[in-house]
């Protein structure tokens, strides 16, 4: 059976040493949120995801959701009592508005959260993970009214929320929608469709469900336009809170997948059910975007949740299992055998996936604090940066970190020889969980092409030149101390791709927009690698600064210094590679007509 | 529902017009191998996989075999009748030893129906696939008496094999077997042990069950040096070659696997078991490697079938399904959006997917061809060289072939959107089903080291040598064509990283050998981009001497000359970035000691 530690460690080095959140102290939230309290914060969710959803991963897979003839859905044994014990602890209301019940601490501790959950059980974290991105949309668009109705309750976690984009024709095209909403005289929408892909659609464990629904009104355009938001509950809600009669919404099916068994994927059928809008008519998309870049930064999580567990479980495996004799001279000559953690080639696996895991830990929490900074932030200036930052890396951290996520997986799976393809070693479900992050909120190649095509030029490219300057300095800083220089100058290539790659999209991709298209994904996943450089550059900077004037903790700090070498050595070279592909162009990748993919 | 059709358009091209299979006409078996036949055999082979293993393939994913508790194990339904046909088709006789009722045709008929069968059902083409390397073993090693009892009855199909290697402690390190071999006084030998893993251990399809055992006699020293082979039939053979009484080995368990359902994976009991050994005693280890490296050319194939079918479904999918409008102009303009295969990120998958596959199947071929020649040439140098090319190459294929194969699977499912992950549309089984392939008959690292410590220096290095020159003369030729110049430019460069990485290895990897451990994996992967370079050059000659002379198909020619010039963009800049790699060493890789791994 797999199991599962969360690294609060690395966690507590990322807030309080690299990113200094004690730092931000004047804002709102943050107050609180001294060392001593993030760092409870952080060992106490830690321990109580590996300890109570850990142990429910394998039985989530193995049972998966059933739907009984009435159209509801019970979930896995346990899951029901996780989320009860989940919301009576409060971990889901850690970040969320205090307005409405929640404890407001920063989105930094939120997302850490987020990263143990996934990694313990990614099925079941997808429960209140949708949520969260439905609080947000209703926070940002909903009416007083319907936040007063509705908030309080998904923030404590009694009811759980989802968001219903799919349906059969309409996937990536939301302009496709054919799900209606007709007026009704008391202010309400009457909705009718077929919604398809809803994660959490009908379950067992929270006493109502609310619905974020995309319908169009009567004579919205045929595009994305002409859409809007819609909550529509399980349950009517009665003027005193309590539940009042089932809405017209079922659950039609679920479907078979290759993983996530433990999430209820539903489609969903609206009969003429009661909505109330969210924000106004043909509004809907503004307020899709912000449950979705919540939603994707959650996936870009899930990405490195995957990729941690399934290194974890790989280390153990490489320790114990002894096999062949090291090539540089025996470990353990008293045995037949050397553990295959002796092996380069084991240890290349482990070693990319710990360069990814904690490059992207670094990542993933840095993005989280410029979210609160976006919406926090004292001056207007630091909140628009803070905005810009977030919106153009939300693509990469969901592309790239999810991309790489599996192939970590696939990787650890590797480690494990064929045991590593057998159920009952917990690896194989890993990556078959993690392959759904590439998937869902937008495909990996949705992601490249809101990179490429919609925030590389916003505002004549004020983010990504904020971004270069950004990444420059922190090379040009860390060139000055030897120790660094040659991890500062594999990122400074690597930078210098994308930024030749950039260049190369403002030259060609104006006249012939496909040779934009054509290198999206490769320019995504060089930004992935800069990224992630540029948050080694930072913890080696860290480290190196702890080591100079002494420590207890030496050997984290010397690891951070060989995993910052080893990321600039193994992952900086595929930036110049993806900058040649990008320069390619378009031309060969189109020139042939559909047919002629055929098989003859 | 996925389909399947076979590329016997692509396989033809492949066999007629690029090896020119009839130039060989002196060769045994190749002289009735016309192009009317081979053509024929070609077309009929594809048919027939198509039409009566393919509708087998997810029924053999849900329903998986089942062990009896008498120790029996009963495949999918569906799965006897078929085999039955094949064994009454002949078709796994197409390219055995006609010497014991075998055709006696090119290996290259029975690689291109090996792809057939492997993509229309991998999980079935396992069990008369596994037969061909127990044939192989007993051919090469076997006792007159051993080979005249067996091999009829196992080239007829009425036999099924199965090869029995890995134990519980033994999987890489053969040297750590456990499963003991006592002589008797009739010659026989008693085999006691567990083997674990074994494919094919026991099923209903075939009347006996031939099974291939590793084990050790008395006194045999601990490594692989004292490893002997045995013949361990699950019926014993009368002298009138009826069958007698039950051998005492039994299948133990079945496993729950990540795929390949309708396969049965057993743990197999063998409890003083009579065995015959083949070849003599603690000679194990080379009658092994005969057996495996035919598996390894295997399973090379079924990387690309997975590959190829799963980008046949993508095609289809790619071009019905509608989503979005073409960022360079609409497509169709009358209807609510284009067929996705219009936008760039679809055509680069779906491209990539084309690229790897046409020229794959090019190199496996050419590598069938290799083991006829090593066989069956006329003169001693040819055959020798010959052989220098598919022993180097081998790994090459298995390696490079499952590591790409998987990938291919992975982003075809991309190409379905949610839908890929769907159990229904049968692309995730394509995935779960491909994902063995790099771990089975040794895993790609143990490939990567087959290639790297023992068939780069073998011989003095001469049979890379030969590789590169090879190499070399194509790119030589192709230069002097102005249209097949800019592929025969990109094809050199990533050559010239090849050979960079060589010397590194030379230069580097005798004083510190894990500086080749370390680049093992990379240098597998530049050897196959290389290798599908060269490849794709040749195809692209032949292509354009087509045209230039007049063909009525022409679509198919020029399709090849746009793949060719796809594969040079896209996968030769992969080559300077692998070497970057392997010139960083193994310094980083190999610093942490095992504990530092471990997540605090």
């Amino acid at each position: 059976m797999p199991t599962y530690k969360a690294p609060t460690r690395d966690t507590r080095f990322v807030i309080n040493e690299l990113l200094e959140l004690e730092s931000y102290g004047n804002l709102p939230g943050f107050e609180n949120a001294t060392p001593d309290l993030t760092d409870a914060i952080v060992e106490e969710g830690g321990r109580w995801a590996a300890e109570v959803l850990a142990p429910l991963n394998q039985v989530g897979d193995k049972e998966g959701c059933v739907r009984h003839d009435d159209g509801s859905v019970t979930t896995p044994t346990g899951f029901k009592d996780a989320y009860r014990k989940y919301c009576e602890a409060g971990w889901g209301a850690l970040s969320l508005s205090p307005e409405y019940g929640g404890q407001g601490l920063p989105h930094v501790l939120g997302i850490a959260m987020e990263e143990y959950l996934a990694s313990s059980n990614h099925a079941f974290a997808m429960y209140p993970g949708l949520t969260v991105g439905a609080v947000s949309a209703i926070l940002a668009m909903g009416s007083q009214e319907l936040k007063d109705r509705y908030l309080p309750n998904m923030i404590s976690g009694k009811w759980l929320g989802t968001m219903n984009l799919t349906e059969p024709q309409a996937g990536t095209d939301l302009g496709l929608l054919k799900t209606k909403a007709e007026p009704q005289a008391d202010g309400t929408y009457s909705i009718r469709g077929t919604k398809i892909f809803i994660s959490a659609g009908e379950h067992d464990l929270s006493e109502n469900i609310v619905h974020l629904v995309l319908a169009k009104t009567p004579g919205a355009p045929e595009s994305s336009k002409g859409i809007s938001l819609f909550i529509v509950p399980k349950f009517l809600v009665n003027e005193d809170g309590s539940l009042g009669e089932r809405n017209a919404v079922s659950c039609g099916s679920i479907e078979h997948k290759m993983g996530i068994h433990g999430n209820a994927t539903c489609v969903m059928n609206y009969d003429g059910a009661k909505g109330w809008i969210v924000g106004e008519e043909m509004k809907g998309l503004a307020a899709m975007f912000i449950m979705m870049n919540a939603a994707r930064l959650g996936v870009g999580v899930q990405g490195l949740a995957q990729a941690e567990v399934s290194y974890q479980n790989a280390v153990t495996y490489a320790q114990e299992r002894r096999q062949g004799k090291a090539i540089a001279g025996r470990v353990d000559p008293s045995a037949g055998a050397d553990p295959i953690i002796a092996h380069p080639d084991v240890r290349r696996m482990l070693m990319d996936a710990k360069a990814f895991n904690e490059g992207m830990r670094a990542l993933i929490l840095w993005g989280a604090l410029q979210v609160d900074l976006s919406h926090k932030a004292p001056d207007e200036t630091a909140r628009q940066e803070a905005d810009d930052m977030i919106s153009l890396l939300t693509p990469v951290i969901k592309g790239y970190g999810t991309d790489k996520g599996f192939d970590v997986a696939v990787n650890m799976q590797q480690v494990f020889g064929g045991h590593g393809y057998i159920w009952e070693t917990g690896v194989e479900q890993f990556v078959r969980d993690s392959r759904i992050a590439m998937i869902y909120e937008g495909t990996n190649g949705v992601q490249a092409m809101d990179l490429c095509g919609r925030k590389l030029p916003a505002n004549g490219g004020r983010a990504i030149q904020e971004f270069f300057k950004l990444v420059d300095g922190e090379i040009a800083s860390a060139k000055a101390d030897p120790q660094l220089e040659p991890i500062a100058s594999r990122v400074e290539k690597a930078l210098g791709e994308q930024k030749a790659a950039t260049l190369w999209f403002v030259q060609n991709a104006l006249a012939a927009p496909n040779n934009l298209g054509a290198g999206a994904h490769h320019y995504m996943h060089i930004m992935g690698i800069v990224s992630l450089g540029w948050m080694w550059l930072r913890m080696a900077k860290v480290a190196a600064a702890k080591l100079a004037v002494g420590t207890d903790d030496k050997a984290f700090y010397e690891t951070k210094l060989v995993t910052a070498r080893y990321f600039a050595e193994r992952f900086t070279p595929d930036a110049g590679a993806l900058r040649r592909k990008i320069e390619a162009g378009s031309e060969a990748m189109m020139a042939l007509t559909p047919d002629l993919f055929e098989t003859a």
